[in-house]
């Protein structure tokens, strides 16, 4: 079983590197699938479950508190993390190929050794993927789009640092560290493909 | 002309990353040879102008005093710094394919738009790898010798933000991080020879 895992930077193109990947090796791909699981199988709200686990609530804790995780997260918010934890490992014991992105899959699913990416950009280039993928309302300047994207990355990375210890970017932490910004994601998939097969099919 | 660069932490096999690669792509490989070619240009020791590059002097040298470089950069120092930097871009001149290890050479050759890898590893990998790689009379514990694997990327950090102004390591400032705590490189250089190849075929 192949499991591939992709953290990202917001708007560095991950998502849609995970879907063409998943499209390449006709597998399963798995993403706002999982926040949807766990809100079905609580009878809540998508987007609830997204902000609660998008780590608003531990955001701007001082990391000198992290061991008192549980002082700011209420325990709907831990609940919700055992439960991402579940519908993750589910995914896996399935035993089917599938590409994972976000949720740290890569250390919750430590023990299938997953190929573990994590695909970044330079501001810039993120600033105008935002830009182009943005609901026609929605209408940040330059400055609020990038503060946007450093607010989210702020707590993805806290939520990393919170729930499993690791710390989120660092490249020993990944397999591959792959920029996209001077890639169109389309050509750059079949690329990740073909390493991503050298490195299932290499000699344990 | 394809010039592919690689800078990497000491242990994590970078340089026989760049030399596979090289016999891979039937191209140039400048590692030492730079080294040397300073060193002759100037009838100075290798093993001199070796540690005068690798930040010894400025290693130590708070981020606040970066400005003041001259003040802890000898002449000397100075002088080698312009040399490898002169050395650097007439390898590029020659417009020949080629790998560059080091010396901050995706920086120096930025208009040559060089493909450029970072090379990382476990600090258990990297031990490993210089245990098994050290000369018979060296008997460094585990931990002296992570003391100074740290001390040269240390330097090698200080020399590239000191003389750059970019940070080294930093994941935007390179197309591919590769971490080879899990590869065997003869196995990995194939790998990163053909995402290297879609690179540079990539759609401009």
């Amino acid at each position: 079983m192949r499991i591939i895992t992709i953290s990202r930077e917001f708007g560095s193109g991950g998502r849609e590197l995970g879907r063409r990947l998943a499209d390449l090796l006709g597998c399963g791909y798995y993403d706002r699938e999982i926040i949807a699981a766990i809100a079905g199988g609580k009878a809540l709200d998508e987007g609830y479950v997204a902000r609660a686990l998008d780590g608003r609530a531990w955001r701007n804790m001082p990391l000198s508190l992290r061991r008192s995780f549980t002082t700011v997260a209420s325990s709907v918010e831990t609940a919700l993390l055992l439960e991402q934890k579940r519908v993750v490992e589910e995914i896996a014991k399935a035993g089917e190929d599938c590409i994972i992105v976000g949720r740290n899959a890569d250390v919750l699913l430590r023990d299938y050794a997953p190929f573990n990416l994590f695909v970044c950009a330079d501001m810039d280039a993120k600033i105008r993927r935002c830009k182009e993928r943005a609901p026609k309302d929605e209408n940040l300047s330059r400055r609020e789009m990038e503060r946007k994207i450093l607010g989210i990355d702020k707590g993805r990375a806290r939520t990393r640092e919170i729930t499993t210890g690791s710390v989120w970017g660092d490249r020993t932490a990944y397999h591959l560290v792959i920029n996209t910004t001077d890639w169109d994601i389309e050509e750059l998939a079949p690329a990740v493909k073909d390493f991503a097969d050298r490195w299932f099919g290499r000699t344990p």
